[in-house]
């Protein structure tokens, strides 16, 4: 990176960090697991705060490095708590998989090793186990990725959950390849990939504690190929993210405070299937916070904007894209809903965890 | 790699996995996490059966990965689960840095960059995970690697034991550099770069449950240096690996089953502190067990031993160096030590977890 524009981007995330809430609470809560904005807060007050340098300050779905050679990777990291293991439309080895090949491929590379940490409760049943790891093998498989190297952990009864998984991936950025909230400008449009809240929402109804049936799958999938798809086709796309927690309500307030931007965002345009809409309405739940786990926010410049739908819904995952909002100058910073009633709010990021441990 | 080197190797991995234990468990034990047999033996048939491809096939301590550049990476993960928190010595911030560094170091790489993601139960006081942050960055900056993606997650009250860390690392192996079991020959000499044994007595006796005091500090330390020293000094070094879960005794078995030799240790030469050794000894344990956490195996060709020992002492982290075995050709994937009576016994794989959690 250029003195210059390595400058430019200090200075904006400065700016965005002086937006970013501050740290308050002295102790952990579900919060600060949401995605929202005690997540940013103790990411801010307590991991940037030590481990500052320029990569982990771009606070990137993954961080990407220069080699000697001149090629570029992205490096990225989740850990997995999901409860239960097991949910209609997928598990936590799906998601295990699919959350760090979706972070690589929407920091614009190529996604293409991943590690896998056990850390399994004793007394967990192997053939329970197997069919997880099953999981994950199938979902590397469709991703294209190879699981090269891994870690088990044992804990006593009680711990755990049973099982949480955390994996890490590397992928390739292809030369000339640049993804960056500095190159969005105003009359960009933001596009969604496809409808939004059905993980979150399986998840939730799968847990049986509500008194709701709906028939919501997890949306969990690798989003690789479908991103490939739309930048062969609009190939100055401005910047990707995929709105897991926090949703595409929290995704958006990034874009908006990294990008110095207003955006907004057209309610009518939504794409939610009706039974998700129907479990939200019920439980007083907001669609634009609920996690998915495989659908991401991209903005492109408007020239391009038809050539990336036209891409995105050719292909399997991406039927219901839609243009969802446009860029504007003003109100940097700032999230804004026109209601389908002609109105519009303000959406905030995500406040509190109506819905823990989707993830 | 060359398709008749690749097929040596595959051959190999084939004899060794027939040498390896096999998964009789229907259900997740301690000793799964333990480093020793059941270690292997859940790896073989879960991990490896599912995952399967040449990378992750070598089982070494990190995965090696080939860029289009030409360019080698290595690559490991590793979840740290270690209780309690905080011992003599160190914590489970200096462990989750240490150990991936250490894992791409001993596989000939020069760590670069690392990944954290953090489990963290509810009602977890901030102010002591800073301390633990704290200690990651001072490893960090110790070793001279950087954190530079991350992730939090949070579960309920009474879940994850306060704190899992689980970290990923990325390193580049100079070019020209190769360390494989495939190189290690009869007559070679193994050398131990310190004393072994302290981590997990540190540990073992921080949880105050053993009527046993004694002045014993975890050895919890980055290796990187120490290896670029050694390979410096003796740069035909066959074969590297970190003495961790399962110690010495478990390590050495490895090589003996991967490279198809026999290692045999001297049971006089072992570098143990007296305390370390007086511990062991009231506690019924085999110090050849305990795990390292800045202590790692090399097996050196005898002309360039004198000069790796001559690196390893000069250095602050391998003042207590020593040869303490050599190479034979027979009886393959045996580890015998020879006491200092004269005598001789079969050390074997770790059995069991007669130490959980220290790491």
């Amino acid at each position: 990176m250029s003195e210059a524009r390595e400058d430019r981007v200090l200075e904006r995330i400065d700016a965005f960090r002086k937006r970013r809430p501050r740290l308050l609470d002295t102790v952990i809560t579900l919060a600060h697991g949401a995605g929202g904005k005690s997540s940013a807060a103790l990411t801010d007050a307590v991991f940037l705060e030590a481990f500052r340098n320029p990569e982990l300050e771009q606070l990137g779905d993954a961080a990407v490095l220069a080699l000697p050679s001149g090629e570029r990777l992205a490096f990225s990291t989740d850990s997995y708590v999901v409860q239960p293991l097991r949910f209609p439309g997928g598990s936590i080895g799906n998601l295990a998989v699919h959350g760090t090949v979706n972070d690589l491929a929407v920091s614009g590379a190529r996604p293409q090793w991943l590690s896998a940490a056990f850390v399994i409760e004793e007394g967990f049943e192997i053939g329970r186990l197997q069919q997880f790891v099953s999981d994950m093998r199938e979902s590397a498989a469709a991703a294209g990725v190879q699981i090269v190297t891994g870690d088990t952990k044992v804990v006593g009864r009680g711990a755990a959950d049973g099982l949480y998984i955390s994996t890490a991936g590397v992928g390739l950025i292809p030369a000339g390849r640049r993804l960056s909230a500095d190159l969005v400008r105003p009359g960009d449009r933001i596009i969604v990939s496809g409808t939004i809240g059905e993980h979150g929402m399986a998840v939730m109804l799968a847990r049986g504690e509500l008194a709701i049936e709906a028939d919501i799958d997890s949306d969990t999938a690798p989003v690789n190929g479908l991103v490939e798809a739309m930048l062969a086709a609009a190939p100055d796309t401005r910047w990707m993210r995929d709105a897991t927690r926090g949703g595409v309500g929290t995704v958006a307030n990034e874009l908006a405070q990294t990008a110095g931007v207003a955006v907004i965002l057209d309610e009518a345009t939504l794409p939610i299937l009706p039974q998700v809409l129907g479990a939200c309405d019920m439980l007083g739940i907001d669609p634009l916070y609920v996690a998915n786990e495989g659908k991401f926010i991209a903005v492109v410049p408007p020239e391009q904007t038809d050539a990336a739908l036209a891409a995105l819904r050719a292909h399997r995952l991406g039927a219901s894209a839609a243009v969802i909002g446009e860029i504007l100058s003003d109100p940097q910073g700032i999230v804004a809903l026109r209601t389908a009633f002609g109105g519009s709010r303000i959406v905030d990021m995500l406040v509190g965890d109506p819905l823990p441990r989707i993830c």
